[in-house]
Order: structure tokens, then sequence, then C-alpha cells
């Protein structure tokens, strides 16, 4: 167990005010693998420290803005899409204000309610240049986007979930329930996923962006939602397993309510290797404070995925259950140059 | 009378293909005022001969898209503004890129349709900024606009039309249409016009490009729902009476159902004297073919605003009732050139 800033052996904690930028190595490629949230914070970070980096994203969501475009035009979902390109905007004034006008969301009761800019603007760009990379291509253009971002898949998916106990009355009865947005929330304990259908095209550019990595970053995210899909896109898997890059799992800091109630931080490591059982990791990244009463359980799980742990501190200083990009950069940062 | 490219009188046809670069005077201010399709035309000719012009937009739209969104959001109405930026665009690959997605618009038969993209990132963009030009000067700069684009208005408008036998089974009858959208398409005569309200606060950008101009262009465009409006904003009103700039009036090609049935070119030249009597004219431009039939009474009806008449050939030259953008260039070049 090392420290992720210094390499050194229960080192203080991350100066998070470092100067990261004096830490970035512009050949050092980086593929962040995940989805909504989660990677959009590990984006947020990974942008200080790598100047070739792209983003691999879900394209199972089937609620909310995208559940309704997909369903209207049969197209990727791009909510997830959107966010990872907003949080690659770029770091002046037309970046952050291009950000906020494709992260704006429509308010009132009417027909464009719910709905963000970024979504529809991407959904017009697909129809217009009949090409989904080039589509989001141009968006990262618009928001002068320090990184690139593709879709896991080439079509849109749906996740299945094994899920123990989804009718409360029952506990003990495995069900399968069908869609991302019922997945994040039933009350039962998801045990596995799979993709519907269940060996979509990977996205030719995604298994490039793997294959030619120094890193592949999985995680922060909904672990069974976000993270664990692109495990079972085929191509997209076996480039994972294939890739010369090394590989860093970033734990989340919680356990999610509904997709990963009672979950340790450990257990996530036990569902990705179940999930993936061909998958080597190299690093697990995990909050110091998160994991501090599974620390054993921890380093078990990370090593029978033939990972070191490196626990940093890597959440707000306020104590949510959120990643401060400052603080996860560094920590990316530690790892990257300590090899 | 005088031909447009040289100011001699019935000189030959204008060369369409003239060199407008090379006659494009950076400091030629021009302030075009319209809406729709007409200002489209305009501006795509104007584009080539100034290098400081600015679009003055009518915001009483309540049809399609545009009526949608100010009834759900209280903004103004955004597609002609919209339209008037594509027009603006940039010559490059960026510019037209983002022209055609601002112009695109939704298919199907879902909550999107009939949307065009540009109108919800204008709508956005006002949400977002809390200021109207601000908002406009954002999407400006996004397509490269060789322009500006104002409204003519800082609040939505609505237009009443007087209309003589807008019921066709009482054709002496005189009533009151109001909406632009039935404007457009009453099956009656159309007399005059008033806004609603009707003393409602023009942009005071847009006063101070009028003030400030050389040129004053006046269409071409649906003359009663996006010419006139802008002579009956008070403040705006006053600014085109009493500014040093030169003013040029464009006539259409030809009548439009519903809004001008009947009309012959001197007769829009009435109307706009009845709405704006104390506005005096230098130029009247009108197409060579499309005046054939009525010149005496254009030349007379032009002399009444204090104008002197040009022809030229400015439609398209395979016979449909449009502005072919280099001809029209290439007038107005003559024009502004001649003084």
């Amino acid at each position: 167990m090392t420290d992720a800033a210094t390499g050194a052996p229960q080192a203080t904690p991350i100066d998070a005010a470092a100067d990261l930028a004096a830490r970035k190595i512009a050949a050092r490629k980086v593929a962040a693998l995940g989805g909504g949230h989660g990677l959009h914070a590990s984006l947020s970070a990974l942008r200080q420290v790598s100047d070739a980096l792209t983003a691999i994203v879900t394209v199972a969501d089937d609620g909310g803005s995208s559940g309704r475009l997909r369903r209207q035009f049969g197209v990727l979902p791009p909510g997830d899409l959107r966010m990872a390109l907003a949080a690659l905007c770029g770091d002046d004034e037309w970046g952050k204000t291009w950000s906020r006008v494709v992260q704006h969301r429509f308010g009132g009761g009417g027909e464009l309610a719910g709905h963000t800019v970024g979504n529809l603007l991407i959904v017009a760009l697909w129809d217009l240049l009949g090409d989904t990379v080039q589509g989001l291509d141009w968006v990262g253009m618009l928001l002068g986007a320090n990184g690139r971002v593709l879709p896991m898949a080439a079509v849109p998916l749906d996740i299945a979930a094994e899920v123990e106990g989804a009718d409360p009355a029952r506990p003990d009865e495995i069900t399968v329930v069908r869609g991302q947005a019922s997945c994040a929330v039933t009350p039962g304990r998801v045990r596995s996923i799979s993709l519907v259908p269940a060996d979509p095209p990977a996205c030719a550019e995604a298994v490039v962006a793997v294959t030619e990595a120094d890193w592949v970053v999985f995680g922060p995210g909904s672990w069974f939602t976000s993270v664990l899909p692109h495990l079972l896109v085929p191509d997209l898997a076996a480039a994972l397993v294939t890739t010369t890059a090394r590989r860093l799992v970033a734990l989340n800091l919680a356990a999610q309510p509904g997709e990963t109630a009672g979950f340790f931080p450990h257990t996530h490591l036990e569902v990705l290797a179940v999930h993936a059982p061909a998958l080597r990791i190299d690093v697990v990244l995990a909050d110091r404070l998160a994991a501090r009463s599974g620390i054993t359980e921890l380093e078990k799980a990370a090593e029978v995925l033939g990972a070191r742990l490196v626990l940093a501190d890597v959440a707000m200083a306020d104590g949510s259950p959120r990643h401060d990009p400052r603080r996860l950069a560094a920590a990316y940062a530690g790892i990257f140059e300590g090899g």
C-alpha cells in the first residue's frame, strides 16, 4: 500500500494545490471509461494530467432526456456523452460559456422540459453529418475540449440486471430487471448485468484509443450501469484485456442506494472480476477515509486482480461523497508518475 | 432612373459576377431591417459589400417553433433572429457547419418536431445570460458571423392588421386580424397594421445602429409582417427618420399570396408612406423585370418618398421569384458607390 502522490508507503496526505500543470505529460495517453457524474469527475481530474485524453462512454441510458431522444430518433442516448464533453471544456470564457449552454436544461412543464441543449445539439449533428464520432468531435471543437469523447458501442444498448429481491416481498428471488434507469433504482441487490443486444459492435475509434493508451481508467461511477458495461462489449473488452496500457480502477466513495446498496469498497472489485475474469488491473485507487474500515479485504480483492492498492484523499474536503477534481488529479498524477 | 452598377441612365444589365470583394468598403456601416426569408436574402447580399452590418429583426412571429417558444418561455420569438444569424455565418467549414446545425429542424412527430436547433440555442442563451443582445452575440460568435443581429424591440410583439374582406362572404367589411401568422395568410386585403403593445421599447443597440449607419436598408420581405413593423416601434421609427444615414427600400419581386395579394410594386411604397409619413427614402431598388409593367407609377411613388428609382437584375436567373445574392450584392454595391 502506497501513497498516490509520492509512491512512498503511508505518506502524508496529498497537497491538493500542487502544481499539476507542471506534471502534465503531453505524450501520456489516457482512456477513461465510465458514464454520468462519475466519469465527469474523473475527466475533470484527468484533463489536468493528460494532454491525450479519450473518454469512452456507456450508451445504455434509457431514462430522462436521453431516453426520450433514443426512443424518438433511434439514436445513441446522448446524455452521458454530453456530460463527458462538458467536463473537457476549454478553460477560457469561450469554453466555459459553451459548456454551460450545452449543460443547460430546459425547465417549465412544456414539451422541452428536461431536455438539455447539448443532447439536442448532438442529436442534430448526428442527423446532419450521419456520423456518430464526427458529430461528437464537432461538439468537442465547439467546447474547445481537452480530449475526445467516444461511445463505447456503435448502437444503443439496454442493460439487463439479475437482481436479488427486486420484489421486497420475496427477498430471495432473483429476477431480471431491464433498462438502465430501472436497474439504477432497484430496491433489490444487483448481482450481475448483461447487455441487450449481447454482442454489440464496439465503436472502432474507442477500441483504437484503448489499444494505444498508456493508461486505462475505470470509474468512478455507477458501478453496474456505467463502469461494468464496457466489459461486456466484445471487441472493447478484448482490447481492454490485451492492451499494453496499464489499468487503473478508481473506486467510488460510497455505495449507491439501489444499484450498489450495502457494497463495501472490495465488493466493487469482486463484481468487476466476475464480469471480466481475464482482466488484470495494475492499480486500485481508493479514498483513504472511505476505505478505512475494510483495508484488508480491499487489499486482498485488489491482489486477486493483480493490482496494488493506492490510498489517497480524493474526496471533497467538506465531507460530501464527491470527488475533488484537484485531489483526484494529484492522485492520478502520482500514480502515473510512479509508473 | 439609373442603373445600379454604373449610376448611368439606362445602362446595360449588371454583371453579377463582378468582383464584389474589391468593392467592399470596411467602414461602410449598413443597418438592414426586415425578417424571415427576405432579410436572409438581403443579408446574404449585404455581407458581401459591408464589413459593418447590423440586422434589425422583427419580433412579432407567433407561429411555428417561434410561437411555441414565446408561449412557453415568454421570450422573443427567436426564428427570424436565427435565420438572420445563419445568413451571416462565416465562409469557412466552421461557419458553414454551425450554420447548418443552427438551421437544422427536428423532424418526426414527437415533442421536438418543428423546432430548429438555433431557436433552442438562442432561448437557452437568453435564459443563462439573462440578456437578449448578449445571447445573440454569442450565437454570432459561434457562427463567425459577418455582422450583428439585433431585435427591433425589447419585448415580444403581436401584429394586428386591418383587413378588408377577411371573411370572403363579406368582401367590403374591414376587420382586425391579430397575430403575424394569421395576417400572413389572410384571404382578405391587408390595409394597415399596428403593434400590440402599441408603444414597445426599442432595442437600444438597434437604435444606435440606425443612428450611426451610413445606409439603412428596408426589405425585401413580407411587407406588412416583416418590413413595416419597424416603423411602428416609436424610438426606432424616430431614429429611422432622424438618422443621417441614406435610406434604401429593396422591393419584393412579386406580390405575396395573402399578405400583399394584388399589390403592384408601387403599392408597396404607398403603404410604406401611410405607415411612416415622416420617413424620406433616398433610393428604391426594384428588379428590372418585376417592375417592367408599371415603371411610371413606381417612379411616381418613389418620388413621393423623395427617392430615385434604381432598376437592376436582382432576381435569380432561373426565373424563380427569389433574389440572387450575388446580383443583389452587385446592385447594393453600385448604389452605395454611387452615393
